[in-house]
C-alpha cells in the first residue's frame, strides 16, 4: 500500500465527521465534536494551520553537501525524526468504531516504533484504556509516552507509577484538558493544577515529565519552576477552548522564556515535514502530530502510521537539502522568514 | 427542549429574512431591512462580528483553582452573568408576526429574569409598546431597562417617569436612533440631542441613566459630562449608519476615556461567552446581545431566552476556567491578545 | 418609478456586459472591455471600491442640531450636492445601443441639472459627439463640463473655444486617456502633454480648467504649475492602466500637496453618499461618479439620473446627521477613521 | 491567428492538468505534478502571482513625450524586450505529448528569436534533449541560453563546452533543481554545489554564466563570489520546494546586495508587461516567463510564442507611456508603490 491508497482507504473507514480533506485545515470539520473539529467556531484548529502558512523557507542550494541527518536524541534515546504521534482519545466517538482507544494506541505505538519515532498515548475515564496502552508500550520496550489527564494528584501519581512499571521512556500530562466538563459528567472530574501540586507530581517520579498545553511564556515559566523535562506548546487542537492563539504564534515567546533550560515540543496543525522544519527553525526541539495519524491508523493501521511518519521524515530531509541544513541543529531562524 | 432544538424551531418561525445561520455574522442578511441585516453594505454588523475574531484568549490551566463566579453587581442589584438582552424593535416587520413588540418584550423580560439577568427593552412610534412593556417589567419586580428613543425632551422625560412608576431598575436611551428618518415618516421625529438637553434628561430622574450608541472617546466624554450612569458602546447593530467602526475596535479608547467614572456596556456581534470574556478583558463591565435573543424568542419564547442565556453563561465560565479567572475582575488584558 | 424599479429596468436595457450588480465593485465585469470592466485584471476598478471600504465613519449624535446643508459652490455657481456625473464615452459599445454618446450626454446633463448638480460630459473620435453635447449644455444654460481628450494642442484649444461659445461653466481634460491606442487606431491619436503645453491650453481660456487623471502629488504639482482650476483624482475607472493605486489611497497626499490652492475632485468606485462623505473628510471638494450614472440612464434616462442623484444626496445628509456635520466644511478628518 | 484564438487552441491541446485559466495563478493546478502546479500546497507558485499584485504603478501622463524604447542589451546583443522564455522540462508529462522537450525547445527558440528576444532552454536525464536543443540554438545563430541541471561538475562542464560549440550567447544553471529526487531515481542524481565548485564551473568557459534559483541576498553574494554574469531570482515556479517566499518579495534585498555588479533576472508568476515593469522598477534587468510560454507553444507553436512575446512587449510599452518612462532605465522605484 502506498500513501495515497492509504488515504483512499481511510475515507472509507473513518466515519462521517472527518472527510480526509486534501488539506487537513479545520475548515470542513469546524465545530464538529463528536468529530475531529475545533470547538465552537473551530478557530483554534484553523489558526494553527493558517499561521503555519505565514512562515516561509529560505532556499539555498549553493553549499558543500555533507548529507542530511534528521535524528534527534531525547530521554537518552535516539529517534529517527523529530516527529511524534500526539495523544488522541475517544476515537470511537470522533472517528468510527473500527478502532477503540486501546487498539488505536497499539497501532500508533507499533507504527511509530517501526518508523523510528515514538507515540504519545492518551488517557480515558475507564482505567483499561490507560492500563491496556501501557501493555503495548511495554511490548515495545518502553517506546511510548503515556499522557495523563489532570485528575486528582493522587490519581495522576498512581498512573505515573504504572507508567514507570511499563518501562515508558517518559510521561506527559495534558493540563489543558482541565476544562473538559464532559469528564466530570462521566464521574471523573479534571481540574487546573497549582504550580505546587505540579511540582509534587514531577518530583514523584524519575521519568522525564512533559507538560502539554502551554500557550504563553507565563505558563512556561511556571512549568520550569515545577521542574518539568519539557513542555508541549499546544492548544489541544482547538478542542478545549475556542479562539486561542495558534501554537506557532506563541512558540517564539515560549522559546525565549525557556532559554534552553527544558525541551520545547509543539503540536497544532502540523502536516508536512516543512511544518516540522519551521517549528525547529523557531526553536522547538520536535513536533507532535495528531489528526493525520488518526487518518493513517484508520487507513492502514500501524502500516499507515509508518507510511505517514516516513513521508514526514522524507519531506523534512528534502527541506533540509533545499535550505542547506545537514542536521537539526543547523535549522535556525536564518533559514526561514 | 435543548438549544439545538430551539434553533431548529426558530428556523421554522422566524420568517424569510433571518436564516438562523450557523454563524450569525451579518453576511447572508446584509442590507436586509426589513430583516435583521446591517444597513447598506451591512458592514456595521459584519465588522462587529469579524473584529471580535481578532482577539484571542491566553490559555492557562496551571493555577490554584478557587472556583468560578460570573456574577456582576449593577444598580445595586446582582445579576448572574454580565450578559443582557439588547432592545429589539419592529419584530413583526423584521422577523415574523408570531410575535409583536409587546409579546417579544415580555418573553425577553421573563426569560432573562429567570436566567438571572436583565433585558433592555425597546420603544416604538405607538405608545402601547412602551407602556405595555412597562407592565411586564413591573410584573418582574422591575427587572428590565426601558430604552427610550431620542424623541423631544418632553416626551423622553415623560417616558422616564412612566418607567420610574413601573419600578424599572434603570432607563436607557438609544441616541444613535437619531437618524432614523422612518420614524419621522410615521409622524414621530427623532433627533440628535445636545449635551445640555441630555443633562436635563439625566437630572430629571433618580434612576441610573444609560446612553446607548457611543462610538468614540469624544462622545463618551460628553456623556460623562451629562452625568450618565453608563454608556453602551453600540453602532445599533449596523442598522442606523453603514460603515462605522466595529464596537470592539472603539472599546479600548472609550474605556481609556472613561477611567472607571461610569459603567461601560457594549453590544454588536456578541454571540458566545468567549465574546463576552473579550469585552470584559478590554475593560467593559458587561455585554448586551440582540439578534441571538430574537432567534431564541422565535424558537422557544421565554424558555429560549433562558436556554440561550445559560449557554452564554456556561461558555463564559469555561473561558474563565481555561484562562485562570475566578471572577469577572480577574478577567484583564493579560488574558487576551 | 422608484430607485429599485429603475435598477430592474436597467438590467433589461443595459446589454450583456454589465450585470447591474448589487455591489458595483468591478468583480463580475473585470477585464470586460467592451463592457464596463477594469482593464486587464480589473484591479484599478476593484481597488477603488475596496479601498473605500477601509474608511469608517465616527458616529456622533450628541450635539446641538442646526440642520443639514449639502450645498457646494464652484465656478461661482451653487450646486445642491458635491456629486457630479463623470464623463462616459462609447456607451453603445460598452452598454447597449439604446443610447449613443449624444443621447447619453443629454440625459445626464438634463437629469443632473434637474437634481441641482452638474454632469461632466465626454469626447469622441467623431466631432458630432462633442458638438452635439455642447448643444445640450447650451440648452441647460451652461450646466455641463465638457471633458476633452488629450488630442493635439490645437485641437484641444479649438474644442475649448466651442465650449466657451456654448456657455459651459468650465472645461476639463482627461489627460489619463493619453495611452488609449484605440483612438490612434481610429485615426485620432492622443498623447501625454508636457506641462508647458498644458499651461498654454489653460491660458487659452478664461473658463475654469480641470485636469482629470491625477494620481500622485508629483502630477498634482505639475497641474498647479500649469495653472489649472482643479484636478480630478482619477485612474479612469481602471480602464487605461491596470494595477494602479486606488484613487482614495492617493487622495491624502494630493490634498497635502495642493494645500487648498486649487480644487480637488475625485472619482473611482464612489457609489453612496457615505463614499462622498469619506472623500470630503479626506480633503476633497467633491466627487464624480460614472458607472452608476450609466446604469441610471439605461434604467430611466434623465429621470434615472435624478433618482440616483437624490439618493446619493439623501445618504450624504444622513451621514452628516449621524456624525454631527451641519455643512460640508464640518466634514473633517475627525469624522472618519 | 490572434492571441485569444491561440488560447482557445491551447485548451484543446494542452492535456488534463493545465486548464489555461483566465488568470494563470496556481490555484486550480495547485499540487499537480505531473502537471504545471506548485509542489505540495502550491504556495510557491501562488505567492509569486499574488505578491506581484501588491505592487501598483504611479500613473503620470503630464510629460514631454519622447517615444518609448523597450530594448535591452545583454551579452553584447540587443533584445527587443526585457522578456525571455524560461526553461521548461518534461512537457510530455506535465502537458501533453503533442510536444516533447526537443520540439518544445525548438518552438520557443524560434518564436522568441522571431519576436526579438531569447529563450532559456532546459536539460534532461536523456542527453538527446540537451544536444537536440543545441542544434536548434545553432540554427538560430546562438539565440538561446541552455540551462544545465546541477549534475556532477564534470558533466556540467562537458555540457557547457557543447553549448559553446553551438554558439549559444550564454549558459545557465538551475541550481535550485538540486533537490529533485526524481532525477536520482532515473539514474542521474543532482546535488547542491559548493561555491568553490561553482567558481570552477564559471571559470571553465568564456560564456556569460547565469545562476538560476537565487532566493536571498546570502546566496546572491555567493554567486557573485563565484564570478557569475547574472542570477535569476527564482523559486523554480514553486516546483522544487513548497512554501518559499515569492520571488518579487526577495528581489529588493538581492538587488541591494548585488549593487549592479552582476545582472539580475527574475521569474515566477510573471504574466503581463505590467509585471515586467514592476520587476524592472524594483531593480531587475529582465524577466523570464515559463508557464504562459508553454500555453503558447501548445496553442500555436512558434507562432504562439511570437504572439505572446509581442503582447507582453506591447503591455510593457503601454505601461511606460502611462507612467512617463521613455526607456527601461527610466523605470525606477518612483514609478511604483
Amino acid at each position: 500500500m502506498n500513501y495515497l491508497e492509504m488515504l483512499e482507504n481511510s475515507k472509507k473507514n473513518i466515519g462521517e465527521f472527518c472527510k480526509v480533506c486534501k488539506e487537513c485545515n479545520g475548515i470542513s470539520c469546524k465545530g464538529k465534536i463528536p468529530g475531529p473539529g475545533g470547538k465552537g467556531l473551530g478557530l483554534g484548529f484553523i489558526r494553527n494551520y493558517e499561521d503555519l502558512r505565514k512562515i516561509r523557507l529560505n532556499m539555498d542550494t549553493v553549499y558543500l553537501n555533507k548529507g542530511t541527518n534528521t535524528e534527534i536524541e531525547l530521554f537518552g534515546k535516539k529517534f529517527k525524526y523529530p516527529v511524534f504521534a500526539a495523544p488522541v482519545g475517544g476515537v470511537q466517538i470522533h472517528y468510527s468504531d473500527l478502532y477503540n482507544d486501546l487498539t488505536y494506541s497499539k497501532a500508533v505505538i507499533n507504527g511509530c516504533h517501526k518508523a523510528g519515532t515514538i507515540a504519545f498515548t492518551g488517557d480515558g475515564v475507564k482505567d483499561e484504556v490507560f492500563t491496556g496502552t501501557l501493555k503495548a508500550i511495554k511490548a515495545n520496550d518502553g517506546w511510548g509516552v503515556p499522557t495523563i489527564k489532570p485528575w486528582s494528584k493522587e490519581e495522576v501519581i498512581k498512573k505515573i507509577k504504572l507508567s514507570e512499571n511499563a518501562g515508558a521512556f517518559a510521561v506527559a500530562m495534558d493540563i489543558d484538558a482541565a476544562g473538559l466538563s464532559i469528564l466530570a459528567a462521566q464521574g471523573k472530574p479534571v481540574s487546573p493544577l497549582s504550580k505546587e501540586d505540579l511540582k509534587e507530581i514531577v518530583n514523584s517520579t524519575k521519568l522525564p515529565f512533559i507538560l502539554k498545553g502551554v500557550m504563553s511564556a507565563n505558563v512556561a515559566r511556571k512549568a520550569i519552576e515545577a521542574g518539568v523535562y519539557g513542555v508541549i506548546v499546544s492548544n489541544h487542537g482547538g478542542r478545549v477552548l475556542d479562539e486561542t492563539p495558534s501554537t506557532i504564534e506563541v512558540l517564539p515567546e515560549i522559546v525565549e522564556e525557556v532559554q534552553g533550560k527544558i525541551k520545547v515540543f509543539i503540536d497544532g496543525g502540523f502536516r508536512s515535514g516543512i511544518d516540522v522544519f519551521k517549528a525547529i527553525a523557531l526553536g522547538a526541539d520536535a513536533a507532535l502530530i495528531a489528526r493525520p495519524y488518526a487518518i493513517s491508523v484508520y487507513g492502514a493501521g500501524e502500516e499507515g502510521v509508518e507510511l505517514y511518519t516516513e513521508k514526514i521524515g522524507r519531506e523534512l530531509a528534502e527541506a533540509m537539502i533545499m535550505t542547506g541544513a545537514s542536521n537539526l541543529s543547523e535549522i535556525d531562524e536564518d533559514k526561514i522568514r
